[in-house]
């Protein structure tokens, strides 16, 4: 049977006017915009009627299936164990996926990572392992799946035949101010992830100024329609919302935050790190039939760690080499005496971006080096003359900019704050 | 000094979130967009929140000027007489244009009107005029100051210079589902009639189901921000609701239109057509300052005629030459005794459209003989086996699909239905 054809104007209008697509509509405009059919003017009017107007959970289920039947799926069928995964959407100092897939992968259990490069103030974990001398991102299909049957994960780049539609229409979303849409940002994290063909999946949803999400009760919507997406399509979905306000851990910045996860996979390292890695490492393996591991034992005893040396190598990276180290540092003082605060999450990540760190446009080049270690953290008491943070560049004409950012992000008070909740919510 | 720039992805934000956009930013969109800067896609998912979100008044007038700025415009300060002008928003049978230039200009106020083809069920003054056997609609803007000083009235091709940016906008929205706002139909009317150069102008603004609006809240919002607009860019303006729930007159089609224009213009013709004609005429006069003329009887005593032989003549038309003819008709008859109660415009302008008279696409080309001719209106007695009206096509396999529009508007009832009221109000 053919499928059944539509006109664009039509399917534009319905949203427009508040209505629900079709099953039908929706998976031809999804594939005529993948084939070139229907044009980026057409699909532009109609994300941004999405995003004024709207979708039902039916409509976002469709709109999902409709992004991964553009494309290639992938199947760890034939693996011989279990295989789990988990997405963030993105933070400022998230490094979790490297010392978590190692940990999880260290229970016998398979973590196919495809993971994307950062854009904007959030860093993208390939970025940061390419800070390894040698590691490379691309791995071949059948290289991928001899890993994971050997040492147990692997962080790749997604193919790009997996939810071809999502790609281009990121790009559009893009350019016509239709990012901020949870129905558009739960489609295309859920078409890829499911694409991916992973049997289980944690999500870490992001909520605070450093997030894309910037408050809790937004953050829910979005956690829950991406745990419905994910049930709906038989993947077994949890997600946890964590805290975003302030960055993850004491290093931002793509070789700092690998030199950051080699310590906690040594046993030691920030405490929030550990807290977050721990409890999405436990939902992983409990999803995939791994219940109550002790996964701070693993940490602690070089487990996690033999299984990260093997990720690394089997990559091509050497997982022993000394990391680069920025040429130019810059030193930022506290002013006087007192507790810090506030040390805003968006402030310090768009410092890190402008030092280098992060892009401004896919085709751009990313410092390894480049960032900000914080010597101080949310909380703490500090006093007039310490050293708060280190910045880290290749190019010191970029302090002055990132400092722009970052000091009004910085604030000394008389009392201590209340102590940060690192894990808000669980929703399942 | 240069004009401000402005990153389009903040311009589309800032209306997306309900924000009013500044006067620099609304200058530099649409020149960026006129010269190719920004993309379709982007000033589509602007269109889009402009639909959903609106604009205010103060947005609108900048909008509009903004649109005149991206071309030419036209002036006609150096004719001897005063100018004025009529606009309407379109509708079945309306041919009020053909009698009222010639009517106008007999009592020495130049008229000219700038026109465009028909697109979808409502026809073109272009279309019917070419019916007219050796008219041009091209007439040069030397050659059209000379006519309006001799004769007074042209009906012309609007130049390709005026407002460009609102012709790659209509044709934007024409593919995008957002043609039917407010904000967006008032600027592109207006920018086009202000850019014209016009002194005065008289909008007529159809209600009902064979007109944009369809009902008289949305009409008189539309009215009011037209007039506005008008009067903000020192436009002496006027406009006039009237009706369009049934068809105008008793002819639809291009040469159908002009034979009733011409019994108009020889002192008979349809009542509506003459009542219309009339309060139009004596509006645009009173604003070109010939106040209290008495336009019917220019119409009975062959003034208008004689404007209008002189009119026709100077495009190279040859007015007593014999109008084309359809070869071939069809009749349909009342299937009972009773009331025309209703006699829908719509249908019948899809219905004279399907026959061949209107255009689908800019590019196709119209038959000037195809349409339909009422033998009876709405309100009159009719019996059964009389005939209703004649279907006039070149092509008669079109008869069907004509009938299947055009049968399910006419309704027979048992009492006279109210009389029809033809202008709703009047907005100055």
């Amino acid at each position: 049977m053919a499928p059944e054809s539509f006109d664009a104007v039509d399917v534009i209008r319905t949203k427009r006017d508040g209505g629900e697509l079709s099953h039908a509509q929706i998976d031809w405009i999804i594939d005529a915009y993948t084939r070139g059919q229907v044009g980026d003017e057409q699909m532009a009017a109609l994300n941004m009627a999405i995003f004024l107007n709207g979708m039902t959970r039916a409509e976002i289920a469709r709109w999902t299936q409709a992004m991964i039947d553009s494309g290639e799926t992938m199947s760890f069928a034939t693996l011989s164990k279990p295989t789990t995964d988990k997405h963030s959407t993105g933070g400022v100092g998230d490094k979790i996926t490297l010392p978590l897939g190692p940990l999880v992968s260290a229970f016998g259990v398979a973590v196919p990572q495809l993971s994307g490069r950062g854009l904007g103030h959030t860093g993208g974990t390939l970025d940061k392992l390419e800070a390894i001398p040698g590691w490379q991102a691309d791995v071949p299909n059948d290289r991928m799946m001899q890993i994971l049957e050997d040492s147990g994960a692997v962080v790749a780049a997604a193919g790009a035949g997996l939810a071809p539609a999502d790609k281009k229409l990121y790009a559009l979303r893009d350019i016509t101010s239709t990012v901020d849409s949870i129905p558009l940002i739960a489609s295309s994290i859920m078409s890829k992830k499911i694409a991916e063909g992973t049997a289980a999946l944690v999500l870490d949803v992001k909520v605070g100024s450093g997030a894309f999400m910037k408050d809790l009760d937004t953050a829910r919507e979005l956690a829950r329609t991406m745990v419905d997406l994910g049930t709906d399509a038989g993947v077994n979905t949890r997600a946890l919302i964590t805290d975003m306000t302030t960055p993850l851990g004491r290093c931002i910045g793509n070789s700092l935050e690998v030199r950051e996860s080699v310590e906690v996979l040594a046993g030691g390292g920030p405490a929030d790190i550990i807290e977050l890695t721990c409890e999405l490492a436990r939902n992983m393996l409990d999803l995939a039939g791994v219940h109550d591991a002790d996964v701070e034992a693993a940490l602690k005893d070089g487990r996690a760690m033999d299984s990260w040396k093997k990720m690394i190598a089997a990559q091509g990276g050497d997982p022993d080499a000394p990391l680069p180290v920025a040429p130019h540092t810059h030193d930022v003082l506290a002013e006087h005496d007192g507790y810090l605060t506030e040390l805003d999450a968006l402030a310090v990540g768009v410092g890190s971006w402008r030092l280098g760190a992060g892009r401004a446009r896919k085709e751009d080049p990313v410092q390894a080096t480049a960032g900000i270690e914080l010597h101080a953290v949310l909380g703490d008491k500090v006093t007039r003359g310490q050293k708060l943070m280190t910045l880290h560049t290749e190019t010191p004409e970029r302090f002055d900019r990132a400092l722009e950012s970052v000091l009004p992000g910085i604030t000394i008070g008389e009392t201590a704050p209340a102590a940060r909740t690192l894990i808000h919510d669980r929703i399942s």
